[in-house]
């Protein structure tokens, strides 16, 4: 018919079936109550902003990638590429309505319109969560320990967290006198797993010489261990400093709280992005290493600076959820579930439809979600539905309706048991809980 | 400075701090679970489309409002308007994954560039659930019973449903032979508890000639109870109909439930939406009816009509979740929650900044969320920051930290209890949940 509209998407972006959906939630439902366990609380913020908000100096990649219009006003606005951006908007416009040190988590979907090769999305869900307002070492590591817990709760299995302070590079840079090529340093550094120690030394070769860039292929080697990497940092640095000292304090607590074997001191870290100070980490799934940090951040001193006078130092991290789930679903760790009902009620008598809700409705008070099937088709087609559907147990009402005389199927075994009471399949229920 | 940039967000947007969001979340989390205790599942889609999906043949408000671009790749995308016409092009999309009658559910964004004027926002959430794929009088009824048994478990109090049948309206417009201006006639009708008696006469009077708007006015005055309203519009309409008999059919549910207290026939109902073709419904608060409708929807009979040649059916419903919290609002019925952590504790050494979250995991653990203060500051200043964040209660350890020997600070009636163990901690929480 050459009157429809072929019902399609657009490239990078996804439906989610409930199969996919009830776990993406389920994932998301796990995080939050994470979160809020350790006293994080939520906050939301528009999904279209002021581009000049957005973009603030500008920035080459972001500028490319961004969802930029003109409103019905002629504004000048553009979808959320990330959530750190508007969170720093939200602090430097709220800063008198919150009590410091603020921990907050914010999930939600941002839009980068990038080339979708490589299973890359130019619609995602972020997953962010920071303290903002303290510079303590208990704010390091209480972020630290929320990663680990988090995404252990969460049935990755274990992870190791790679840490890493960009403080003690800097001293190290400007003990070798490289302080003013940092910014090409690191982003080389940063390369390192994926391109390998040869083509790393060539690359430090020409952006200082070559001596020094056989200096920082040994300050970026990790030690055989926490304690003894960061010896080699400390001395290469130039001698104990506050950031030194501040690592083992970080070493100490991971120690006292019984975490450390979650934690890999690994000099190499960096992060690129320009804004981390302090502290810097990235995630491994030992279950599934390859496929990258699934969890990374930082500590950063000035925030909200494009918006405010006042500097707004903090630490945080962000999730990537579709990352996540990616792993999960090669691990086979997916629920697949097709409903939150694991039972249902056949539909016997049309003009029962009441008393059929009214049975669900005691189930559901109960605490077991409860479908009722709509239409009296045969038996059989019923048990079909129902198993498509998620069911485990159906219902088989009797005629007359009785509470105390119904069928109960059970859907994997395939068999019927007659004359049981509503009270009787509540028990079995709790039993299989 | 003038180099800052102002943190402004655009107009109709909304931020949502802490204690807005966590009243918004257990909203919606009270909502899911109540959907999800009936078998609805919930799925997602883009939030940009393309605009010749969401406009489909094109209407005239919509077309003004709707936030519209071109993208990188030229495409013509807008942001949705609404979360039925995306589920219609889900549904055409993904007809052969569903199994019909699919029963989901949708809680996300939209946008509208509306006139913000009223209170109105330009990014609001909308809150879907529908049946698709079914005609049966049992879906009709588990729309209008979840409707009901939903608002009520969020706090709302009792609600007032008004239901009626487009098929009844249509007989009775047939045999007063006034088919031709239906649509006018319902739209005007519509307006009658804006604009009155009189006024509704008047428009109808224009529309056809003064008998027949009198007949109507007549048809759409509720009678004494449902069964008089159903006989007086039965009798209008010439007479025992398919349609009267299904209307007869849902109100014996709605006895068989016991809930028939919780609905109204209400003859003037139309709700203005042409592809409305059998029950119609609006919900009313008790406590709160000049709110206006907080829930409405209907039956459909070919929901995908634009994608597909398949016809679908169905029946759905749609909470305004602005109009809700309002009302919650208006009722002193928010609980302004500035926390999910009702306990703290206080950091008396920033040495043990591991122990304390020991301490703290214990709790949470054991079900009780509790945020661990980060920084060393005078005792006094740490009880005004933990109430600030919503504690109730505020541990504070000992100089040596023991687990046994702690402090208990109740932030309410400001007593401290000395020498308390963690065990006596937890016994005191359970006793307070």
């Amino acid at each position: 018919m050459a009157d429809l509209i072929e019902p399609k998407i657009l490239k990078g972006f996804r439906d989610f079936l409930p199969e996919a959906e009830i776990d993406r939630r389920s994932l998301v439902e796990r995080i939050e109550a994470s979160f809020r366990s350790y006293g994080f609380v939520p906050i939301d913020t528009p999904v279209l902003e002021y581009a000049e908000i957005l973009l603030g100096k500008g920035g080459g990649e972001t500028e490319k990638q961004i969802y930029r219009f003109n409103d019905h006003g002629g504004r000048d606005v553009a979808l959320r590429f990330d959530l750190t951006v508007p969170f720093a908007r939200f602090l430097a416009e709220h800063r008198n309505e919150l009590a410091l040190p603020f921990k907050r988590y914010h999930i939600a979907k941002v839009w980068r319109g990038e080339n979708t090769q490589r299973g890359r999305y130019r619609e995602f869900t972020q997953c962010d969560f920071d303290i903002v307002g303290s510079d303590s070492v208990a704010a390091d590591f209480e972020i630290l320990l929320m990663m680990r817990n988090t995404l252990q709760a969460i049935g990755v299995g274990d992870v190791r967290i790679h840490v890493n302070h960009r403080g003690i590079f800097n001293r190290f840079l400007q003990r070798i006198r490289g302080s003013d090529k940092s910014v090409d340093i690191l982003r080389t550094v940063d390369k390192l797993a994926k391109i390998g120690r040869e083509a790393t030394l060539d690359l430090l070769s020409e952006i200082l010489d070559a001596p020094r860039a056989g200096e920082i292929l040994s300050f970026i080697e990790p030690r055989e261990n926490f304690e003894e990497t960061l010896k080699a940092m400390t001395e290469a640095a130039g001698g104990e400093n506050a950031d030194s000292e501040r690592m083992r304090r970080i070493y100490g607590f991971m120690k006292d709280t019984g975490t450390a074997d979650s934690f890999f001191l690994n000099p190499s870290i960096t992060r690129g992005l320009d804004y981390y100070t302090g502290l810097v980490y990235e995630t491994f799934l030992n279950d599934l290493p390859d496929i990258g940090s699934v969890c990374s951040g930082g500590r950063y001193d000035d925030l909200a600076g494009l918006y405010s006078k006042e500097k707004l130092s903090g630490v945080g991290s962000s999730i990537g959820l579709d990352r996540l789930i990616s792993a999960l679903e090669s691990l086979g760790r997916l629920r697949k579930q097709k409903s939150y009902a694991d039972i249902a009620v056949a539909c016997v008598r049309e003009e029962d439809g009441g008393g059929y809700q009214v049975l669900a409705d005691r189930l559901r008070k109960a605490g077991f979600p409860c479908e009722v099937l709509l239409e009296p088709k045969k038996m059989v087609q019923q048990y079909v539905l129902a198993e498509k559907k998620g069911a485990r147990w159906l219902i088989i009402p009797g005629d007359p309706l009785r509470e105390n005389d119904l069928g109960l199927r059970d859907l994997r075994s395939r068999e019927t048991r007659e004359n049981i009471s509503l009270d009787e399949i509540t028990t079995i229920l709790k039993k299989e809980e």
